[in-house]
């Protein structure tokens, strides 16, 4: 008999699937389950078919919990007003005041943030963060999120919507690359891993070298193939890696003089590359530093378990806010 | 009689004058006093001398005051260690303990900070940012410095030099401006009263069009006199505001990708150009903003006189740590 444990309900929602897991203190998932997000045309059904199967997973939990609250992760969550705004990727339109919905089912704390920023607070809960109190997260997917912690807070910003980074400008002009957000030359153009994709196909056509990666269709390379090329000594995908890592390491820097932080943690996808990806952003963010800063900023992998990262840090939340 | 005032007392070091008040929560200065920075080759002589003209300036105040703290702004002060560390303008040379070597001859509360960061805190306590609790402030002086404040408190960063976004790299390049830091194309080279006046070289270089400005050398142009011209309608000199607010406009749209602050506000010298550096600075700013923050962020001139600024914001120092 173990007793009553002590869990919060993390919960990752998803473009194609809603995942959620019982959590401790110290980050060990009790239970979890899933549902298919894009099964629901309706929030409300959705959010009543996700409690009741969270109910049903508590169940058959193998000792007894006592749930202190839902740390909700989500694609454009913000948290001050506790919605979802405008998600390009979820069958739901406009502004989804989901923490309000969640509670017709429950009184307990309801938190909503995206994804980075929940990263950012997992990473102080339970991952390589824990005695840092100035220090932000970058998510590499798709494209790239960051969450800033200051002063052992989240930053929410005014309007909820603080750590965009992917949306800062790297190149400016007329001539750069197409953002998903309708402007040119955001970050995430280069840095993500639709980034590096778009960066082989530039090499592929200014280079003479062979590659393995000339058979692949844009469709078809994803990071991955990449990657693997990368570690098989493929030239082209080495050379996308090295400017992948000159733009984030030039970012960097910029990102220091703004909250002069004491680490930066590379989360997702293309952070597993580990020295492929990490060894030239750490150059090129020492080159651009401004002397007060060089040598002091470290840059970290991730401690959150890929696997459960989401649910984690959408856990974090509540227990940051009871003990924050 | 007027009782006992409590009283901070707010101390701006410059390379050449040194000048402090007695200010009260109000921002009202009761009484003022300066001496000669450059005199003291001893940063110890230097404080004495210092300390001396403040209990000797108090004696003349019109009513007793109850001293609570000792505000000090000095180019790159260190608030975390009340250090001045490698001033490049100041008699003293290395890493200066000013709250060590100051508090040999008090027991008070004594804070250090650089002159953007008190600005910051100063607009908090006494100025526009009253009701706020996330904002920054942009000083436009010789250099551009910076002030961030999150939930209500100054952003110090891990090393206690957050906040140098005149160090953050606007055009990428080794074709670009030199920066008196070492590197090539900061954005103080381009927005600052330095900066303006390389811009009106730039132009006077490229236009053929007739200006008062091409009267004088790179050594005689100033600011002032740009300022001046545009006033009345000199071409260049509006263009150079022009493209001075395009670049400030650029830059803050991403330092709303930082932090998403409720508004920026502009503080110093070419601040008060007014709607000349206001008017294009806005729309940058609003043409690069990503959709979620458009319309949302205020840019507003600082509330502060600018003639007692830097030892009001000094003082705030101790009236923010007292109540935060």
């Amino acid at each position: 008999m173990m007793g009553i444990q002590h869990v919060v309900v993390g919960i990752d929602i998803g473009g194609t699937n809603t995942v959620f897991g019982f959590v401790d203190r110290n980050g060990h998932i009790l239970g979890e389950g899933s549902i298919i997000t894009s099964s629901f045309g309706k929030i409300e059904e959705f959010v009543s078919v996700l409690y009741e199967k969270i109910t049903e997973v508590r169940k058959n939990l193998i000792c007894e919990v006592d749930i202190l609250g839902f740390g909700i992760g989500a694609p454009m969550g913000n948290i001050n007003k506790g919605t979802i705004e405008y998600p390009a990727d979820l069958p739901w339109k406009g502004i989804i005041p989901l923490a309000e919905i969640f509670k017709t089912h429950t009184n307990l704390p309801v938190f909503v943030t995206n994804d980075a920023n929940a990263a950012a607070v997992g990473e102080m809960i339970y991952g390589g963060a824990r005695d840092m109190k100035d220090f932000v997260v970058i998510t590499l997917g798709t494209g790239l999120g960051s969450g800033f912690v200051i002063n052992g807070k989240l930053v929410y910003g005014h309007d909820g919507f603080a750590g965009e980074i992917g949306h800062t400008v790297i190149r400016p002009g007329s001539s750069n690359r197409d953002c998903g957000c309708g402007r040119k030359g955001c970050l995430e153009t280069y840095v993500s891993a639709t980034g590096i994709k778009r960066t082989v196909m530039k090499i592929l056509a200014d280079k003479l070298e062979p590659s393995e990666l000339r058979k692949y269709s844009f469709d078809e390379l994803d990071a991955k193939k990449i990657f693997e090329a990368a570690k098989r000594g493929d030239p082209i995908a080495i050379q996308a890696f090295e400017h992948t890592g000159e733009m984030l390491g030039f970012k960097l820097a910029d990102v220091v003089a703004h909250t002069n932080p004491e680490a930066i943690f590379l989360f997702g996808g293309l952070a597993l590359a580990k020295e492929l990806i990490f060894e030239p952003t750490r150059e090129h963010m020492e080159k651009n530093l401004l002397s007060i800063y060089k040598g002091k900023v470290k840059l970290l992998p991730s401690e959150l378990s890929t696997q459960n990262a989401a649910v984690l840090g959408a856990s974090s939340l509540i227990w940051s806010n009871r003990e924050g």
